[in-house]
Parts: C-alpha cells; sequence; structure tokens
C-alpha cells in the first residue's frame, strides 16, 4: 500500500519585520509538521521573529558548510554548495517520505534570488509543492526609505552587486530606476558605478530595512564603506521627471 | 490651537489573493478612519477581498476619469490625469486635516508602478506618512507558475509592455532575467520581441495570478492575442543554466 508523502511549501517570510508575513505564510507555518531553515545569523533572527506563531513543528535547521578558505570561483566551491543543497534536499525529503508537511522559510520571496529554489528544482518534479510569495527585501526598503521607485513606462533593473564596475555602470546608465543587491563588500565599487552613470545623487543607501535596527540615508551620506548582509542600493526612477 | 492631522498611509494589498495581505496591512485597515482606493473593475474586486478586515471605516472611492476618447500622447490626457491626481490629494488631504488616518489601497507594492506614488508625492510633505509594502504582483505571478526567476549573479529587468517593440527586444536579449508588465493590448508585439531576443521557448504567461480566475501558461500555448488588465509575461533567468 503507497502511503501519502508530505508538501513542500516554500514560505517567504518578507524583508524583516515580522509583521510584514502575510496571512496565507502565518497559517502555512501554523500548521506545516516541520519548518526548515537556511541557516545564516540574520535569517535566524528572523525566524525568531516569525516562530511566535510556530505551534509545535519540528525544526530543521539547514547550515552553510563553512567555505571561507575555498576562493569563491573555484570548482571546489561550486561543489560544495552543490553537495550542500542536495543533502538538504535529501533531509527534506525524508521527511517529506514520512508524510510530513516541510515549509522551508525563505528571506523575502522565495523565488527571487532565494536559497529556497535550490530545493525546489531538487524536490518539485516528486512532491506536491506549493510556493507562498512574501513582500521582497527591496519593497521594504523603498517602503521604509518612503521613496517612490518606478512609475509609467519606467524600465527598472535589478544587479547584483557583485558584477563587474564596468557592467554596473553600463547597466546603471541605461536604466531609469534600478536596485543593487548584494552591496555588502562590493559598497564602494557599486558607488563608483552610480557616480560614473550620473545617478550617485539619487542613491538611496538602506541597510536591515524594515528591521528594528533599520538605517536609510543617501548613497552620498554613507562615509564609512562596511556594509551588513542585509544591505541595498535604490536608485528611484521617478521622483526626478514628475 | 492647532489640532493634529491626520496620517496618510500606502497601503499595498498584494496580487490578489486576500491572504496575501500582510498582517501590517491588515492592521493599518482595521484601524485606519477611511479607507481610500482608486476605482479601477479588478480593483474592487479586490477590494471586496479585503474588506472583510475593515470594520466600519468611510469609504472614499478615487474614480479614474474616463479618457478613452483621447489619444494617450496628447497633453490633454496628460492634464486630465494630471487634475484627476490633484483633486484625488484634496480630496484625501480634507480629511487629514480633519485628524483622521486615511488607508490609501494599492494593488500589489504601493511605490512600484502604483498609483498610490501620486497621492504620497503629493502629500508626504505635509502629513505623517507611512508607507506598508506589498507582495507585488510579478511575486505572485512566478510563486503561481512556480517558476523560479533569479538567482546568483541574474540580471533582472522590469519592462513595461508600452515599450517599443525593438526596445524589448533589445533589452530581454541583454537580461538574464525578465518580466514585462502590462501586457494588454501589447500582447502580439511582446511575443514577437520574446522571439527576436531568443526567449520566447521559456517565456511563462500568467494572467490574474493568485486570483480564483488565474491561468498560467507557456507562452507558446496562449493562442489568442487577447490578455486582460491583471496580465504578465515572465521570462525565468535560471531554470536554463543550472
Ligand atoms: C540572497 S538575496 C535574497 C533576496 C530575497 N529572496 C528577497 O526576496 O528579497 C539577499 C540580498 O537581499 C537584499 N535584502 C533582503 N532583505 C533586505 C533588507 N531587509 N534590507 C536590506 N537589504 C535586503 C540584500 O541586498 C541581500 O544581500
Ligand atoms: C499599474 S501596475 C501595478 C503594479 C503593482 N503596484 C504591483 O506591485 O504589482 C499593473 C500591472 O501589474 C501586473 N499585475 C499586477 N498584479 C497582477 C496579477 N495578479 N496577475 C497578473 N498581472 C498582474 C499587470 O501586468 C498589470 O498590468
Amino acid at each position: 500500500m503507497s502511503r501519502m508523502t508530505g508538501r513542500l511549501i516554500g514560505v517567504g517570510v518578507g524583508p524583516g519585520d515580522p509583521e510584514l508575513l502575510t496571512v496565507k505564510a502565518l497559517n502555512a507555518l501554523k500548521s506545516a509538521d516541520v519548518i526548515a531553515y537556511f541557516a545564516r545569523p540574520a535569517m535566524s533572527a528572523m525566524r525568531a521573529g516569525s516562530s511566535r506563531a510556530i505551534n509545535g513543528a519540528e525544526e530543521l535547521p539547514l547550515l552553510y558548510p563553512v567555505t571561507t578558505e575555498i576562493p569563491k570561483a573555484r570548482d571546489a566551491y561550486r561543489d560544495a554548495i552543490a553537495d550542500f543543497y542536495d543533502v538538504s534536499a535529501a533531509a527534506v525529503s525524508s521527511y517529506l517520505d514520512d508524510g510530513r508537511d516541510v515549509a522551508v522559510l525563505s528571506e523575502g520571496d522565495p523565488l527571487f534570488y532565494g536559497s529556497y529554489m535550490h530545493i525546489h528544482v531538487r524536490l518539485s518534479r516528486r512532491y506536491p509543492t506549493e510556493v507562498i510569495p512574501g513582500v521582497t527585501g527591496m519593497s521594504g526598503c523603498w517602503s521604509a526609505a518612503a521613496a517612490p521607485i518606478t512609475q509609467g513606462d519606467d524600465v527598472f533593473t535589478v544587479l547584483p552587486g557583485t558584477l563587474p564596475e564596468v557592467e554596473l555602470e553600463r547597466r546603471l546608465a541605461d536604466s531609469d530606476a534600478a536596485v543593487v543587491m548584494k552591496v555588502g563588500r562590493h559598497l564602494p565599487k557599486i558607488r563608483r558605478a552610480c557616480e560614473r552613470a550620473g545617478c550617485l545623487d539619487r542613491a538611496i543607501y538602506v541597510e536591515r530595512g524594515t528591521m528594528t535596527n533599520a538605517a536609510v540615508m543617501k548613497l552620498t551620506d554613507k562615509l564609512d564603506m562596511t556594509a551588513p548582509y542585509f544591505a541595498i542600493v535604490l536608485v528611484p526612477g521617478w521622483e526626478e521627471r514628475r
């Protein structure tokens, strides 16, 4: 006799403020048997926020491997990360095989630059799967800054701060509005690219948007060049041209 | 003696499914004295969904002027729309002057191609203002399609379907992942642009994402060329390259 498998649920938990979880996400967390999450320090803080809603579910932390000694460009790094996602997906699937529903927490929106999708592509063809969208980090940030980001016929570009400087510059210059994610140690490069693309004056720097220790400032007022994991640069398209 | 003014609150109500409102949005709707909304048929349906949470607030519909006889490119059209936003902002401000809190509903996220920002730029310097981010229509659509949209170093572009065909083609070809919003009568042009940019095979068409009558299909399977107001084209960046 075949038994029912559990359901895989990718749950977007929003940009940080626990009140920015959706009703659907809260309900999914309440009814899940297992709550899986990728463990990074900031993420655990977010989990703590949302965990008020969670009663009695088993926790399944998926712990990123320590790869700081391996250069990011190397095959060895890519292999270590791919292995990690394989092992994580196997851990999740063992619960699903057991007939238990697993909610995988995801910062912001699960399918937008999220780790959840590494689980999704490995398991969604084998198990009933649902994805619950969330408020993205960037929406949280431009709302915290009260900065209208795009309107009308604006072309809007999302750029990872990991891109080469010339590439950032070219694309910033060719967009009406933009967001640069994954800022971290790339901040000096991003600032130079904004300057050369002519958008430094209107660029806004946001760290930990919607979290209790959030900071919002003009990028030109960000004097030190250190940025945390949760940091973003906004280039609003619209204000200038209204 | 000066009296306190009310607060302006831009409230993102998400892509359509009433469960995709955030806890913060629900609380704001519960405590607002006045609920303002731009009246378009689809929007009223969304309001009906969220209105279960609303007890006793006064409603303030902001009715778009009928401008169908005026060509969109004309100054007369722009003037009619600008007048409409001026009048709408004045209506909202009369309640704020009265000390009443006004929540302005906004499809998806308020500051992302939303009508709310026309109120925001007219009033946010004069009244205490808060913007509550929401799940965007595009997040709702790629979650409904269970399609991972962006990962890693992907460059992601949001394009209004109103752009000229060559512009759409150029930008689609120059992006790892993309979304085309405001599809409507521009669908045939968008399809041609996808084909010429080499991304037609992986393009997905979603209408009314997360609403009860949602439809998701490959763009190549969309045989008729009519699309409703709530329609979007997704070009996932990642699936192809994993
Ligand atoms: C791996 S991506 C995850 C994105 C997430 N899935 C989302 O929908 O926003 C992480 C990046 O998102 C940005 N980010 C997410 N939340 C943020 C917040 N609350 N404040 C500032 N940046 C944030 C930062 O640039 C960070 O490096
Ligand atoms: C004026 S923009 C408003 C965007 C909104 N502020 C947001 O954050 O998604 C309207 C466009 O958003 C897209 N859209 C919004 N919600 C959608 C949904 N549920 N399904 C499909 N398209 C949607 C459509 O392309 C539509 O033409």
